[in-house]
């Protein structure tokens, strides 16, 4: 019936309550010269509404934000980074301290080799763009000794679930939220659908606004911390 | 003295009412796949200031707008672009008919030469991207027949009067607004200062807000293109 099918708000305080949760939201802007960059279309949105969602519940939130227009939700406490190095920094710096880890921005993976530091002319342009690495924020909490509780975020264009299950596994994290991304899925738009797997399950949230969704992944959240305590 | 200093308003019409004024605004965003693009830090309150100014003296103003979350200024007509190629398209389609184009976007002088159709995987990246040059829309619109009158802008990091004057030599443009940017200036920021070249003249527009100084530009285009009418 449509009574057993609807999600009822949870009357038990949350396991996240008090507990210091840190997510990372947003997209990362890579320099190629001062006033060029390497950016993705992450409106920050999913990891503002779960930083909100985690704040609801009682949680002590940290957000560690890349270059979004988002205002900071009531009763988080915001880091604003513009590169993949600098969230890797302001990350590892608080991870040790934090009960969960949710890592929902859309990080570069790489980033350019030899930032300009003047604004490069049309005539001068190199027809290739050296990249290298960024540390893998994810990874690396993941491998902190008493480390947190790790949430990381599949976006896929494809096979979505494939693809969240070889990161699960080969980042060596607690759960992840998969969803697919494309032209008008995913980025800058106010609704979503995720897939959360752990090891040993998974869960299905349907189709509905981010802000749902985030409530709905935070309570989840709170189970398997509460699993894992 | 000071009311000598002080720049009156116009009480004249100005020689652009009625005329159609082309205008671009914005930054481009070049495509790496499906969620990666190559961008640039301009906001667009430049393009958009002048538009609002150019419509405020009578002009019919259309607003070629790179991705910008700017609103459209009152009485202008927008197209909303992403790319350099399809901001080219847009304007290469109107300049003819236009008495001014200014073009104000920053645009992406480069794209990457292969798009990828899907999401690049992490251990799936090159480690060079390939770029092309994008197609010159100032360039294009200055070597028209019977073209409009053309101002370009200039915004550098070093050097700002002699790379606007080679500009200006290059494009064979008829105006140009110089601008240094960096940390804090230009870009991003809703004030500037501008100096105005054409051949044989310059002006300062000193540090000031950028809807002032898009009303003194505008002022300014106006007198040249009744002087060249």
């Amino acid at each position: 019936t449509a009574l057993e099918q609807s999600a009822a708000p949870s009357t038990r305080p949350s396991p996240l309550a008090g507990q210091s949760v840190l997510i990372t939201a947003g997209p990362t802007h890579e320099p190629i010269d001062p006033v060029r960059f390497i950016g993705n279309r992450s409106s920050g949105r999913m990891g503002f509404a779960i930083a909100a969602a985690a704040a609801n519940v009682g949680a002590r939130v940290c957000l560690i934000s890349g270059p979004s227009r988002l205002p900071t939700p009531a009763g988080v406490e915001r880091v604003d980074v513009e590169t993949a190095e600098q969230m890797y920094q302001a990350v590892l710096d608080r991870a040790p301290q934090a009960a969960v880890f949710i890592a929902a921005a859309a990080v570069a993976d790489y980033r350019v080799e030899a930032r300009a530091m003047h604004k490069i002319k049309r005539d001068n342009q190199p027809d290739q763009l050296s990249l290298v690495p960024n540390p893998d924020i994810l990874k690396a909490v993941a491998g902190l000794t008493d480390g947190p509780l790790t949430v990381g975020f599949a976006a896929e264009t494809d096979d979505v679930l494939d693809n969240a299950h070889d990161k699960l596994t080969a980042k060596g994290i607690d759960m992840i939220a998969a969803n697919a991304v494309g032209e008008g899925k995913g980025f800058e738009v106010a609704d979503n659908a995720l897939t959360v797997l752990w090891p040993g399950g998974h869960r299905e949230l349907g189709h509905k606004a981010k802000t749902q969704l985030a409530a709905e992944l935070i309570d989840l959240v709170g189970e398997r911390f509460h699993a894992a305590d």
